[in-house]
């Protein structure tokens, strides 16, 4: 941000009266311009027990699977926005279930929310950023050739769960861009 | 938005090509300027049963109660953005403890996270947005004078399961701006 959104004027980076963050703030016009994190919702869209994966056809991680995903839109809800991804990446419809994933990406300003979601129908392609479409097997998912932690976790719980049966929501924090990023489980606690 | 913040150029309104939303376009440096959903985060801050609320000092709804809440900050999770803004709004110390509602409000651009927390002791105040603080017993809650159907709706539930004795995450969407307000659950469907 180099121009103030409001007037146009240069922006400074300072820390305005009365707060304790440096702020993006305009000295024309006086506009504080505040920026927040942004939610990617997305599904973990299964049929048979068998889960359907994108392989990305555009940057970042060229080439690798993940699951569909993107940015919350102004206007929808986080299970409009999962159906809306999954769509348009993978041409696929579905109903979306439980929220499983809840991350926190706080070096990225992120939060990820990840549905459970049944495939309606085998009806599926690549979408116009994705290079293919697959169906694949929980034992015999790509591991190594994952797009990003946030998958990798997702569908690491999802197998975990598979065994014992059910499916908690899964909550934690992500900090990290790659393989060795780390996790750090927000554990549930029901007492007061 | 009426400049462009990359290059300072007015903005335009228009559908990019690719795109299937109005977007703030420059044309000049050809940035495409999204809009996304902010979150908000706060407590349900609990003392021996009782429910600690905060009696607003600022607008919209001055003078009425509400949870300690606020928009989630760059570089934090949304539980540090609740603990945040309980010690800011009520100068209370809490520990964060179970994702009690999500809430979407699509009208507003707005996702409501609140979490159950527990307060860490009587030492609390009014933070400089704040008229004042108070512990409510849940059987003599404010029900008219509450801020915001967000509040309304996380404080219902929480009686609700205080009688049936346990917390399970609650989500939906609200639709609207005052009592009338709307609320439309998602129900939990835990099979594939």
């Amino acid at each position: 941000m180099k121009f103030c959104s409001n007037c146009g004027a240069p922006i400074a980076r300072r820390i305005p009266p009365g707060d304790n963050r440096q702020r993006h703030v305009c000295d024309s016009c006086g506009m504080v311009h505040y920026q927040n994190p942004r939610i990617v919702a997305g599904c973990i869209p299964e049929w048979e027990g068998r889960v359907l994966l994108c392989r990305r056809g555009i940057e970042p991680r060229y080439g690798r699977w993940t699951l569909p995903a993107g940015f919350m839109e102004n206007e929808e809800t986080a299970v409009e926005a999962a159906a809306r991804e999954t769509l348009e990446e993978a041409r696929a419809r579905v109903e979306v279930l439980d929220l499983y994933t809840l991350f926190n990406l706080p070096h990225i300003n992120q939060v990820y929310m990840m549905f459970r979601a049944r495939l309606i129908d085998l009806d599926f392609a690549a979408g116009e950023e994705t290079l293919e479409v697959g169906l694949f097997d929980v034992t015999t998912l790509p591991w190594d050739e994952l797009a990003f932690p946030t998958i990798h976790h997702t569908l690491r719980f999802l197998l975990e769960d598979r065994s014992i049966g059910h499916f908690p929501m899964r909550m934690g924090d992500i900090v990290g861009h790659d393989e060795r990023a780390g996790f750090f489980p927000r554990r549930n606690r029901r007492q007061l």
